[in-house]
């Protein structure tokens, strides 16, 4: 008997949008999902970059009205990769037709629309979902089993950062990334890097940052050599404490020389030590030894540690970038069925935005701030 | 306009069957194929398995009988994952009918059969293409163009090895793996490390390889407590010599306890130096440094080295097992479409097999055995 | 023709005093020294000891008073490892007889009092030098060539840590390095990274650090059971500016299980980067890659890096902990005869101390301090 | 009470002569050691050479004349580093003056002589010790303890390797390396991964090696344009099979472009398995995990490994190359004085050559060779 169908409207067409339609496309074949995604509807600045993209990615049809997309009876799941100005007004949309929300990060330019877009969708009653896809990999999951049992002890120390180098070169022209609101690299990959201790470690109590611009001026647009002024962050190193008494530091820094992919920390509790990198996204570093054989032990992603067994049966094949999308997907089709709830929702999002520019904020303050 | 189709049929839904489906599934949102893969029919031991299979990995229809999805006019590509000792027929049929033939390695047991469907596939005139899915790896091409390039200066030494542990526990039972007829850990695994020395360095001159059976009996069958012999190698260590002078050594392992997937090797020239391990498959090692700054270069796969790219536009963002296959399918979709021609063809395999089968007439004769 | 002679007294015999003592008897086989340093006199906590600790470390003759191994007309070089609190007293007392003083760090238990023997010194005109051997290692002096050649453009960013886990165990007691006077992470191992990130990258413009103790009380005494309270850091995260608009982090932790010597930092430049941890000390991670061969170099230590081929004339060997203070007492004996001057000397050494102190008033006022 | 005096005497002041210099005058500080070594003669190719390294090394004297050392009644222990060739006429004569020997490796041109320096050595009942300092390092001592205790189960495999850079350059001249006599790689580092795996695993039982030149004519001497053939292989490959069944493979390489000290190993058993590289000498993986915490275990050199707290008392300190030296010396020193016997010694030296010889055989024959 063939399962339920579920339409999926997809905003956007670019890294992200390729992403989300390679997932929604190869779930069904991975995972038991509770019913098949059917890929309705593109949305995209333009009719006709929105047919050729459909075209492209497998979907029906296209349309240049993103608001069409949303009000199309055949949409259930509204997937928003759209640029960030546009994710508040996608995403009320979605909600009041009472859509399944599932929208890229950052969930807004600010916290305020964050919120109420978090209110919002709390009070429709919509499931909401924001693509923090690093999450999905089973070592960060194993990762917070392993510190949820007590296996290192009491967590005492962290030590985080995302650290990438796409801007590292000071001729990378404006874009909405340089955008001052919400922009900068503390929002733009910090958020992975809080997102990520948040689940780890839970909620932060206080920040204290310190930003820098490095690169003053940018050109104004591709190919343009007028050049304009940058008011965001290119590196933000900052001091953090966790509700739980972890105190720890945390980076963020689109201009890591060197680095293309550093979204990596390490933990230390009483007993023991977890350590990760993005860089070998299949590997967790694990220290519970005695001392005549400490060192960390290398743990290697493999069927052992779900839902790796859905892409391969046997150890030592490694998981993709793309292979977290897919998890993503799983988990939200699953969560609109009416199964297991998904996260990170937008509230969580709101949380991860409410530090960040709590980090802003500390930052023009030069003092600790609470959350 | 719409893409014009190819029919897929599939013969299996194991761990490659799957991850074939996937790779049909995904590839048209990846890359710009020439035709749209529509997946048509899927084989299996049963009606009733086929039936389950093709509902959960997206074919249209199931059959119990692998000759009627040969026959089905509907099918251009017969892909073909089941038990290697059905390869031959089900690739000989596929032949007779004119398709495109997509099969799993071992091409078959022997390689006096490898060579007949070898040549009658050549005399048919149809494409072929055997999946040693790991040269689709873009490090892996860089790594040859980088040698072919000169950079490294003229090639002296090899040393390759494919280890893995799946079969280091004496209780893991007999299977089609360890039937004599062409099994073994020199067939099963070295087989890949040898088409990919082949394909860094070329063809094999001689070779001479000590096999050895580790654990010399093995369960009946799974959940049995009588055991049978076991009359195949679990670990070949071997000497080769290739045709352009190069010497070295490879080994095949399957019961490398601490090992999940070393395939790997250190290729050294007279300039330079290059290493990998599929362990870390995103990372190619290059040496060419002056003394003072020596020491191997990680180079990072990303957009760069196509076709990382069409994956995703930035770098750091790793691929995954499952991606090399999306690889190879595009590649084959291509060439079917009259495009770019792949390999390897059946005629490479057959060559694979045949060094395989030399190094088990070296083992059994004491001597070299030249190619 | 034989050398001059250099009588050395050294006051201390445990860790330290143990390694300066290897490193005078070694030095001059392996390095063309200008003068041959005797072993004089040791003086230790009572005559027994010194007696017995002389004669183990090969040392002429022991004493229970350091003031009589200052005062012997035999000693020229005055090494100090005795406990930090004694550091001031010997030191003047060198500094006085006009003696050549080899201090460990940290200079003394209060930067007030640092600056005091670093004004009695230069008052003198007498040679000091503080032992951050860390300093020492050829791949630390090439990073600073690097970084000085503009190599890896201008320098943006650090991030720096010394970490270590022998004060990870809650019952580790009581002991001079939680002596409140100038103790805890910060002064012990904080002072190494600090002295390593100012030979890297200069003087240090402001600091905000936060302070925690992770084990609140421990055993008055190894062996007792009653506990005090613990006053010092066990970790200290910071922020930092370098007055050359460096901006960064930097981490001092001896709580941090898992971790032996993680004195390590990256230094990213608009350029190229570097990175390096003590981990593996004869390890320099090098980037200065053009985008498809982008990832670190790691340049192994050998003959091409000074003072390596004094220890071995081939790469690939490796030097170790004990070597470093090798080539500390080897430029110490030059300077002493007239030759190149060595640092870090007491200014230096109080310049660090200050920084430690500055982070101590940062945490208390939770905010950041000015140096 | 003042400790006896040992007498050493010193022929060859190069490479290794400094090394042993360095270690006899480091070892009695470091050790506690049952007498204290004194450094009486040095011998070197004449008078005046050995005068000059005398001085810089720390002897007594020099001599032109090994022969007058070794007759020297104030020398014990006679250590030999000139070049091999003089090594059986130098050892017969200490021999024959009832010196306790210290010999470079490799103990002599042939296997031949090598034997007969061995049974004289025996009959003469004096105390004999081979330079294979490799062996003395504290995570090699470590990983013999870990198989003998069973703990990786039964060995089945050995993979190893000895490759190093330093004949790459084909303008590298000859020396008394590229001589015929007992010369080339296989001979001059093949001999030090033969040594290690005796020590691990126990006897050879047969070998087939593939030898090969890589530059088949190399200067006449340095500075030389006129060129020579080369006699003696750059590169071998070899099979082997242990006495206790285990097989494998070995490889000796001195043209190993990229490679400064990769003697190197990975041993597997059926519980667990080991891995070492000399490039990270202070190293030792282990894996004895669980399916869901696999992967290498890494142990770093510490306290817990003796006799590491010799060097230092903390953990994370490393062991360069010379300490191994150190360490040697130590265990001889011992030994001279009636303490526990050290090895190797020429018995030991004697059946690592004559496997070196038996794979230059096996090549010339190109079949196995039993020992």
């Amino acid at each position: 008997m063939s399962k339920p169908e579920i339409g999926i409207g997809l905003v956007g067409s670019g890294f992200m949008g390729r992403c989300h339609a390679n997932a929604f496309r190869s779930v069904a074949g991975l995972f038991d999902v509770p019913a098949e995604p059917r890929l309705r509807v593109l949305a995209d600045a333009s009719d006709e970059l929105a047919a050729d993209a459909a075209l492209s990615l497998g979907f029906e049809r296209g349309t240049g009205h993103w608001q069409a997309l949303v009000a199309d009876e055949s949409v259930d799941i509204v997937a928003i990769t759209a640029p960030n100005v546009l994710h508040a007004p996608i995403a009320q949309a979605a909600i009041a037709a009472g859509k399944t929300v599932y929208c890229e990060k950052p969930l807004s330019t600010t916290a305020v629309l964050a919120l109420e877009m978090t209110e919002a969708a709390e009070a429709a009653g919509v499931i909401t979902l924001v693509g923090f896809n690093f999450l999905r990999n089973p070592m960060i999951k194993l990762a917070r089993e392993i510190i949820t049992s007590g296996e290192i002890g009491e967590v005492t120390g962290f030590r985080g950062r995302h650290a990438e180098n796409y801007m590292a070169d000071p001729d990378v022209p404006h874009s909405f990334r340089t955008d001052p609101q919400g922009g900068g690299a503390v929002a733009d990959i910090g958020s992975h890097i809080i997102s990520m201790a948040r689940y780890l470690l839970g909620p932060v109590a206080e920040v204290h940052a310190d930003c820098r611009t490095i690169h003053e001026t940018r050109p104004t647009a591709p190919g343009m050599t007028q050049r304009a002024p940058v008011e965001v962050d290119d590196m933000t190193h900052a001091l953090v404490r966790f509700e739980n008494g972890v105190s720890g530091s945390l980076e963020a820094n689109w201009a890591a020389t060197a680095r293309t992919m550093d979204l990596s920390w390490e933990i230390s509790g009483t007993k023991g030590a977890l350590a990760f990198t993005q860089e070998r996204m299949n590997e967790l570093q694990l220290w519970s030894g005695a001392p005549e054989r400490s060192g960390y032990t290398r743990i290697e992603s493999g069927p052992s540690h779900p839902p790796y067994g859905r892409f391969c049966p046997a150890p030592g094949h490694h998981l993709g970038f793309n292979d977290l999308k897919v998890i993503e997907v799983a988990e939200l089709l699953t969560a609109h069925s009416g199964g297991t709830p998904c996260g990170p929702d937008f509230r969580e999002a709101y949380e991860v935005q409410r530090i960040v520019e709590a980090m802003q904020v500390s930052h023009a303050q030069r003092q600790w701030v609470n959350l």
